[in-house]
């Protein structure tokens, strides 16, 4: 499922991409950390505009944050 | 906004690899044609199970889907 996919994508970007702790990271992108804790774990059908939020925290593109989404 | 980027991402890449209309291509992906329209007019804040929806009907990776989509 998508929302699976994406949650392990956006953990492994962070890990990777940033230092910060899920709550950190929340905090720095201006969301919600139990929200943004729910999308890691693949309960949310995340929307465009926090889609967009979470690829400027990553400091990547969106093509990039998708990039082999498919194979998670 | 990001609305309006995806929305005309998606019109122009239904008319390079299809030869549908939006109602058409609404039908397609089983979703609802004036729902589909208001995305292409960049005014909805489509979801994660949505979009992997318009990919699949365009037969591209989400990656692809988004690429140079800030530029648009």
């Amino acid at each position: 499922m998508i929302k699976e996919k994406f949650g392990k994508r956006i953990k492994k970007l962070r890990k990777e991409k940033t230092d910060l702790s899920q709550e950190n990271f929340a905090y720095l992108i201006g969301m919600d950390r139990t929200y943004y804790s729910s999308i890691e774990n693949g309960n949310r059908n995340v929307s465009l505009i926090n889609i967009e939020k979470i690829a400027k925290g990553l400091k990547i593109t969106l093509s990039e944050l998708f990039e082999n989404i498919e194979n998670e």
